[in-house]
């Protein structure tokens, strides 16, 4: 599916994110110059030529310009904003996906909507029947891991978080580069029987599988890195990634109250800036590139809301990863055969 | 049920914790000196008494030694040690309560056990299937909200999520003075129709009861105080409790390595020592008191495994406040009759 002179074609949304149209242009220019990746700008027209000419400085545009004139803003419901706006930049850029015009869509938009979107235009791969969004997340050794759901789904199964466990697998193998991926199950015990009856269940399935399965792992410890690949239900996950934000949105917001309290802790603080945020960042998921919904029948990133054009530049990254790998083609060999050799354990 | 000369009659365990026997014993006399209480001291005899006598100075014990001579650690599996242990503190001190010895049990130990042993020996509450662990957790004007379940339950359904709700009221009317309290439904939205098919019940059901509901709460947002009780199965309770610990954790350490790293910060982070503390402190529920088994029919206190003297203590005025409020006693008035007067709403 590759396009013009072996490059990957990637529609980028030029309008997703806190900062766009801005940090999406000026990241799709960066991955221009990183990988090779012909990029197909989503938006309105007038408005992204204007600001790739004021980033270019010239009055050529780099890529292609596919008009969409809507927006769907963060506010707005999900399936309801696919009906009002199906000139939106979302809709737009899952169509070029659904209709092979690109090989990938990177949007810093809405995840309801793309979530959406993706399931309405794109559906899911054969044998998947719900899609999970992925993240890579931090950990201490700066290595990070995948995990899924992380709120795609609101009901799993334990065959979905078999299937979760295969995607990841596939993905962590063909787009981080993990050889042989390990796998663990989040749950509020490390030994086995814990949990409710879905975990048990779906603990059972794991080690019953051919996927080299590390058992449970308690929320605490994921930053310490257990396994490559960690599955849970979306509404498990969207709860934890969520608690995680918030403590570190607290943290920082108690450290600066503090600080400003105090002359001498003033100066220090000042002193120590580089580190505050040194620490900021490796804790921020959005760094390690963007989520990916696993399932889809097409490759769609989504990377954080508040994206700067590194942020943006990384997802494009992984997009180009993926489609190097043969990510969707990968998954769907593995699927139904969690037993068999597919899977590549000790590869 | 109150004990000699008016005073309530609380047993601490002196052997839970990683600090005991010296924090146990501590945060008694300090709970002595600060509450009208009477401390049932229960561990091995000639330990504990070598305790009290060592920080009172002198050769009388305040209070009373109730024999227990076994300990259960926190990594022995919960059900099989009340087997292999029953003389240990824990389960002496819970069968305390339910012999109307003691009118509460305040333990740092395994909170398995605990759970365990007060499922064994107390039951539950007329009305209740299955109890929760209830802590009060810290936001960021230090009020504070209570949360359950975290984690005594690993399954709930709708009705048991409306009890917690009930119980959580009933705790902060009586217990944390809050004189309308108001519920919220943990959640991966905010709005109604969000989350699986269990919160989408409990949100219908909550929404119709007479409880003061004010819907839907994301875990990003509960450092913000959105309302006084926050309630949620004890899988995702557990999960996001432990999530924020390990952020939390993972913060701290990320910057002692950053600032280790930089002479210039370490002179910055001295100075700002005092600051960190501070932030660790407001985010340690610990501090906030003891966790709760809110269900049970008699009063089982558990403070954090690393509490201080403090901890404990506060642990000890959580349990005086629950017998001055006849806590048992509201919550047996209020279960059943959500959509009544019982609840105390605009009160």
């Amino acid at each position: 599916m590759s396009g013009r002179a072996g490059r990957w074609r990637v529609a980028v949304d030029v309008m997703g994110g806190d900062r766009a149209p801005g940090a999406p242009v000026a990241g799709g220019l960066e991955a221009m110059r990183r990988w090779p990746v012909e990029i197909l700008w989503v938006g309105p027209e007038a408005q992204v030529a204007a600001e790739l000419r004021r980033q270019v400085g010239g009055s050529r545009v780099p890529g292609r310009i596919v008009p969409a004139s809507q927006v769907i803003e963060p506010g707005d419901p999900p399936v309801a904003a696919l009906r009002r706006k199906p000139d939106s930049s979302i809709v737009v850029g899952i169509r070029l996906v659904r209709d092979g015009e690109a090989d990938a869509f990177v949007s810093a938009g809405s995840t309801g909507a793309l979530m959406a979107a993706g399931k309405l235009l794109l559906g899911t791969l054969p044998g998947i029947a719900r899609p999970a969004l992925a993240a890579v997340l931090p950990t201490l050794d700066g290595r990070g891991f995948l995990m899924l759901d992380l709120g795609a789904s609101a009901e799993a199964d334990a065959e979905q978080l078999v299937h979760y466990a295969v995607m990841g697998v596939v993905y962590a193998r063909e787009v981080l580069g993990r050889p042989a991926p390990r796998v663990a199950l989040l749950n509020i015990g490390s030994e086995a029987g814990k949990g409710n009856r879905l975990y048990r269940e779906a603990h059972e399935r794991l080690a019953r599988s051919g996927l080299d399965f590390a058992g449970n792992v308690e929320a605490r410890e994921l930053f310490a890195g257990p396994a490559d690949v960690v599955v849970c239900d979306g509404f498990t996950g969207n709860v934890a990634l969520k608690a995680m934000e918030g403590v570190g949105e607290a943290c920082w917001k108690l450290l600066k109250a503090e600080v400003a309290r105090r002359p001498l802790a003033r100066l220090a603080a000042g002193l120590l800036r580089p580190v505050l945020r040194r620490v900021r960042r490796q804790l921020d998921y959005g760094e390690y590139g963007a989520a990916l919904f696993l399932g889809l029948d097409g490759l769609v990133f989504k990377c954080h809301g508040s994206s700067d054009p590194r942020a943006i530049a990384n997802g494009i990254g992984a997009a180009v990863r993926a489609c190097q790998g043969r990510l969707l083609h990968r998954i769907g060999e593995s699927i139904g055969k969690e037993d068999g050799e597919a899977l590549g354990r000790g590869r």
